[in-house]
């Protein structure tokens, strides 16, 4: 085991967890749930979408987001995500300082997805390369550990895309469980696999897990046994992909925090601002969260565990 | 790792899962349940709980549970909780081939839970072996992981019990997280501390897991590099602890089946069949069930892989 000493957090919930709401999200709503992530001290954060309103009218403020942060926080802690060059040029203007693009290594996801095939996605982000040349960028990897629509991924298909992206000099890289469908000895192997064969390239790897099948946890520890520490999470549980059906459920970034905190792993984000973001979304916004640690579940914990360092006070 | 090849099932739902809810429920649900899950393959059952009904009304029918069970199902599945002397007198007067005896490892929960401290439950414990020696004992070492009163609890206080246990000739000892405060890391330490120190004595754990912080997936999987094989799952994932505050919700035995499944470790038990039977608990006996896996979140897995075996066939 490798397990690492501090984690990082990609709070996720603002792009994530918003997309897949029908009923609109007041701007001012999503600029108070993104500052409020942002001073709990996530490490980063993808703050919105640059995706066309006919696909997702949610994500139509963008710019309006992306602007509420400036002067709030250093913008290279900002991702947008962006499904083409289209989007690009739109986070370039608005000032994001990274990007992320998600290519699904499932060819039948992808075009679902966006309408192109793994390698289409992959000429696109070479463009987007070419016309914007500082924006860093981010591959979001998705269904790198199963599909809703053929099943099994072969580890070749990750392969290809991140001989791909690295041709390119990107080495920011989330492998993502899109639908919820790894289990933890998958993780072990599969992510041992890529770790072993770009070793010498200095990937920056990150996971994203999402809970629908209960396992979220359960594969976060099976990637700390490996020495990863950057996952993205979701505030209150949010999310799950408007594509992949039966997706839902991003693992909940308190919920991490928590299991990182007990397992004594350091992280710059603060549980407890996390936590009252996550009852800020479910009481002022009104939206359903989904994760388990919350201040009763905390506090039982945090309470007993202070009465246990009291009574082992010496009493002289 | 040593992750072992099969799992083993001790379903709690209808003691563990049963014994929090106040309305009544009636006892040929209760039979019905008992039945639809010893024909699940389950390799065995808490089945009720001999504790006086003036503590837990809902176990008033514990004889006619077991009675129902008999011809039905090997009595040697069959465990009933008992509280005390007079509940194993009980339980060995209505049939029952086993009992679990819960000890907890830290004296603030024992003496909530059963009003002795963890010294006079073992006392107790040696009058049951006295008196009825053909009764199987299963050992429940509750808080193995914390309190919700004292905090940590130490490695010795688990030491203290199962020494205890062992000279009595029990073997068969279960290490509760009954407020569901383990973390992956700590199950790693102590479970292996315990494998270490009791090599030659031939124990066969048990691990029972609560997933009151979401942890439970997390602490299984430790749990089965660890080569441990036999865990304590409620349908539905039912439960919680009605002595402990914020204790709810065992790990769900489809979730558990689900998980085994992805990784290739095989069962006794059949996921279709505790599904339907979890869905009998929501839809006819009308309780609230917290389960991640059912048909739609199995079906979307098994209908993919099923096209990608398809498809991978060769085309000859």
């Amino acid at each position: 085991m490798n397990i690492p000493e501090e984690i990082r957090i990609v709070e996720i919930g603002p792009r994530d967890g918003f997309q897949s709401i029908k009923t609109w999200l007041p701007t001012e709503h999503k600029t108070a749930i993104v500052k409020m992530l942002l001073s709990a001290g996530v490490d980063s954060m993808e703050a919105t979408s640059f995706i066309s309103p006919k696909a997702i009218e949610q994500m139509k403020d963008a710019s309006e987001v992306v602007e509420s942060v400036k002067g709030h926080a250093d913008m290279d802690r900002i991702y947008a995500l962006v499904p083409n060059a289209k989007g690009a040029e739109r986070a370039h203007e608005a000032g994001v300082g990274r990007i992320a693009v998600v290519i699904s290594a499932s060819e039948a996801h992808n075009l679902n997805n966006v309408r192109r095939t793994p390698e289409e996605s992959l000429q696109e982000l070479k463009i987007i390369r070419r016309e914007f040349p500082s924006l860093k960028v981010k591959l979001s990897l998705g269904t790198a550990f199963g599909c809703p629509f053929q099943g099994e991924v072969a580890d070749s298909k990750l392969i290809f895309l991140i001989d791909g992206v690295l041709d390119l000099g990107i080495t920011d890289i989330a492998l993502c469980d899109t639908v919820g469908v790894a289990d933890p000895l998958q993780v072990i192997r599969r992510v041992g696999l890529l770790q072993r064969r770009y070793a010498a390239q200095d990937v920056d790897w990150g996971m994203h897990l999402h809970n629908t099948r209960g396992l979220a946890a359960a594969n976060t520890f099976a990637a700390l046994t490996l020495g990863i520490n950057k996952f993205e999470t979701a505030v209150g549980g949010l999310g799950g992909c408007p594509f992949a059906p039966g997706s839902s459920g991003n693992m909940a970034t308190e919920d991490l925090l928590f299991m990182a905190a007990r397992m004594g792993l350091a992280s710059k984000a603060d549980i407890g601002s996390v936590i009252r973001t996550a009852e800020y979304i479910r009481d002022v916004v009104g939206l359903p969260i989904d994760s388990k640690i919350n201040t009763q579940t905390r506090d039982t914990v945090t309470a007993a565990q202070g009465r246990a360092d009291q009574a082992r006070r010496p009493s002289s």
